[in-house]
């Protein structure tokens, strides 16, 4: 971080030791248009954060504050990015909001992800404690919803499931082809976990593994059917199988299409995307260490003119499916140029 | 090996150096009822096996031998596996099944797993030269086909991603639930590949990837719809998905049954296999180091019984997917007990 | 298991639920001259083996049984394998081996393998409660203790680091030429940490890491330097590194011997292992999946006739470094031949 | 990419597509003083850099060259990294300087790294074909050579296995402190070996597994004692065992030193290093994880006080064990400020 610029808009982050915190830092560290003011972790606070997460030493030079902080200095910050466990934003946000409506919030978990309370409560086990703040918030699925996202203060950015899932499968809802079951497995990595050791994320038991989990009734199935409706109110159906497999970073999804072929496919996804600085369309399969480390997408098409289509999806599950496009819509709720500060290229291997 | 044992049964393999053969040794090593009496591998004749395969050090103590040994000593074994690479097989099996038409034949590759020959051109790139052979083999998917295998001569073991999904497949089709369009992923480990290195299994590209190849146009496809039909003739489409992921031993099969609840699902797998020793139906999804470096197979069954059902099955490519499933092959061929020499396990981790 | 046979021997294991008792499990359900008669689990007392350790599903067909059945049911069987957690044995032991002296019992812990109380309490932090035992006890790196095990009844089983060094130490060590620091690294698998989640097997910080930990102050250094003073009483003093790998199984030593030739290395090691049906000797590199899942040990010599020679060991932590060796010091206590039940081989892959 | 900017030093690469090149082309995409003016790449002239390299695709937008590209457009350009096989830059780099000296070369293979002729014809088995441009070139292993680095138009970029003994040794070397047999073990990553899949690299052999290789023998050795003898004319001699780990990226170096106190350690390498703004010291052990994807190293310092010291250094082979020290060097012979560009955070995880 370069000292304080003028020009430079005040940013800050609840949460920021944790895995999705720690990538935010990480994003921030090297975006020219803002400066990162403060940083919280209630269980590090009054350590500095190069000795917490020392890929940021020398670059993040700062201590972890308590979360008393975020309320504490609010007028510091334009943006403030939410990177707390599930169910603890629906209380953090609404308070800090009502104080500053001038901030900018940016929620990395699953509180304000869908408008639908009943949903809410069967997916994620709880009733939510701020449901007159649902309909407040913009879903930040960027690419399809820019228009929406320019000034908004309140952004619930999506899961990184849901992103993988939304990016194959948006385009087709909004022409008008999705129908009936929609079956999709999805491959993830371990940081997606969190960073808190459980026994699925154990290495002995992880390192050579695959599973599944929460065969279709996983939480991001949600937000992800209640998008779609904002595009096609048709009666497509999730079938969405989560996997766990031995790898860090990214999720591949894989998309039946049956009734649609390979072609028709890349011209769906050529017409939503070619435009996209961050998202990129190929004729065959994307790979997942082409986008690690990266907030950007691949988008790919398989199949046989024959018996019919498949698209896959590739993201950094800590990138576009998190940090990333969290950034991206920082970017657009502040009016910046598009893909600033994200235009920068992980490994080849 | 213990010394020559005047009721053990004679065993020769041929093309002894690959994975797969490599992994016959082994299996053949604890075997109580046979002795392997010979064991050819072209590229490495005169080497001691320990020399080659590290692994069976102290264990199988002998030379590779050329190929004109599986000619020439064929009058001392009862079952001659062949582990040649495709379209190798359909050359040299018919030649020494015809001077020793007693001898049992299991064919490793994918030259005699289904009569169809347009389809062997289609999907294996060239003319099949011994078209007369085909309808001769028996296709040794072992737990459906025992009345078959006993006393067979010319067996035709089935593809490592053959056997995954007709794990997970066939009990469905013999019970008229397969219609339409079956979707299908397989994820599946480097060691499928075989020995010789290649760009898609070097390591630096393949540790940390995911990516998926030849969606829906895998040659397997052509003996699991030539076998499903024999069980049931309905117009079910297989819409199979390959995946290459970051393990070396493995295959996690996903199948799609949005027409079929969990609670039929395993019904119907449990009177499929509730019986089978090397087999086990779980409620949930398997894991592949349930059954890495084990002939064992692990079917599971999850979803929900408003959206539908998916089934899963787990088995070890090297494993159940080729030698083990081998072994059993033999075990019928030659009226042995099963599951001799097959029940033992690999690790937890 | 098949049912009991009158001629095999009765066997307990307490902790039977962890990765070390999993593996006795493992390596005792094809042993042929023993029968599992109780398994112990506190944590999972009357769970069924094969719900909690998949790989053991229709192969150790019980239920765990809670500690209390160790106690009780001494009569049944003539060996007991203790895995607990360091520092429980010191209690366990001394308890059940008053009641039932004609037992064998083989600790896994670190609790009785080094007779000094004062590197105990260095070392493991805690005052030893049995120390009138610790002289009881017979250390049981098995190739160079076999005497002392014959008819032993309290045994010792070393710690995985610790047999992997001294598989390269102790030769060198008789030979008289061990002198001053003895620099060795030893890079191991995630298994060697347990069951228990932690932070440091957290797969996304494992996964594609490599650190070092106890740099010099390891806990096996003491029972090695205890155990090479047994051979030679000289001013040898370890230097001892070791490291976690991304993998989930095995021990890679490295020692450095610049006073020794390779050549003089391969003819002390020759002399030392040539003749063990366990143990193969290598010019150059051995490998790690040479070993893994086995009870196999590889030892290898490289270098150069100028510079000096390094030496090398493998074993698979949970194999020679653990059940493996627990399984030989049986064979050795019982009088059984060797080895007996343990020829088996792990894949090449 | 930015379009041409005036102010801007122009750049070309020969040897693009291969692991070292990509990862030249990825830290100078983020430069902010450099443009890449053109790029070579035998085997792919005419492909689109992103199409060989995904990762790169909008950002790198350009198709690779012949090699004559190098020759007829070196106008262009202030600095040519030259990405070649080993024994290939000694035939190219002393012709194109020859027709413009005032071009900077940096050499990413071994040709220049030493001025030891004999020692070449030993270690790269092939006699030196530009004996008489050995002394010319400048060993670029930056931080103890930044003087001779400015301004100079010939760089010999260190090896990765160089670098990371080099960041251990050469504080100790220049503080009189080496003496006797330095014992070192490299555990390194598979992207080391570069692109082309051999059989050490492939995927089932490499995925969980641990070797040895060139035990005391490995070419960096000649680099690592001849830059050692500039700093400290003494009797010092490399031990050094290289170690092929399960991993892509990152290269760990143990450095056994019991004739140093973990404390005098710690100073030695803080006096070296503090102002360092791309080398961090740490009490303990450092990980490879917070240097993946960077051009920062870590020392570490272990041990006991009594026993004596360690050292421990971490780097990515592809970024300071390369692509990162190059540009490094091309930042001290441009004159520009350090380190522009280079400080830029990996993951955490």
């Amino acid at each position: 971080m370069t000292p304080a610029d003028p020009v430079r808009r005040g940013v800050g982050v609840v949460g920021g030791s944790g895995y999705i915190g720690g990538e935010l830092l990480r994003y921030l560290s090297v975006h020219p248009g803002v400066e990162l003011r403060w940083v919280t972790a209630h269980s590090h606070r009054g350590e500095r954060v190069g000795e917490v997460l020392p890929n940021l030493r020398g670059i993040v030079d700062m201590e972890f504050a308590g979360l008393d902080a975020a309320g504490g200095r609010l007028e510091e910050v334009d943006v403030v990015f939410v990177a707390l466990p599930h169910n603890q934003s629906q209380e953090v946000i609404p308070r800090l909001s009502q104080a500053h409506p001038e901030v900018v919030f940016i929620d990395m978990a699953g509180d304000f992800r869908s408008a639908d309370r009943a949903g809410y409560l069967k997916y994620y086990k709880t009733e939510h404690t701020a449901p007159e703040w649902l309909p407040r918030f913009v879903y930040g699925f960027t690419e399809f919803q820019r228009r929406a996202l320019k000034g908004a203060t309140l952004i619930a950015n999506p899961g990184c499931f849901a992103t993988a899932m939304l990016l194959a499968l948006a385009p087709l809802a909004r022409a008008g082809k999705l129908h009936g079951d929609l079956c999709l497995t999805g491959i993830t990595g371990s940081s997606g976990s969190g960073n808190r050791p459980i026994q699925t994320t154990h290495h002995p038991e992880r390192a050579t593994n695959v599973r599944a989990y929460k065969p279709l009734v996983h939480q991001h199935s949600l937000e992800v059917e209640g998008f779609l409706k904002t595009l096609h109110d048709g009666d497509a159906r999730l079938q969405f199988v989560p996997q766990s497999g031995p790898i860090v970073r990214g999720i591949f999804v894989t998309l039946f299409t049956p009734q649609l072929t390979p072609l028709e496919l890349l011209r769906i996804y050529g017409d939503a995307y070619d435009s996209e600085p961050l998202i990129d369309v190929v004729d065959g399969s994307p790979e997942l260490r082409w986008v690690q480390g990266t907030p950007r997408s691949f988008i790919g098409v398989g199949g046989d003119e024959e018996r019919g289509g498949v698209a896959f999806s590739v993201i950094d599950n800590l990138g576009k499916g998190a940090a990333g496009q969290a950034i991206q819509n920082m970017t657009l709720a502040l009016g910046f140029a598009e893909p600033d500060g994200l235009q920068w290229p992980g490994g080849f291997v």
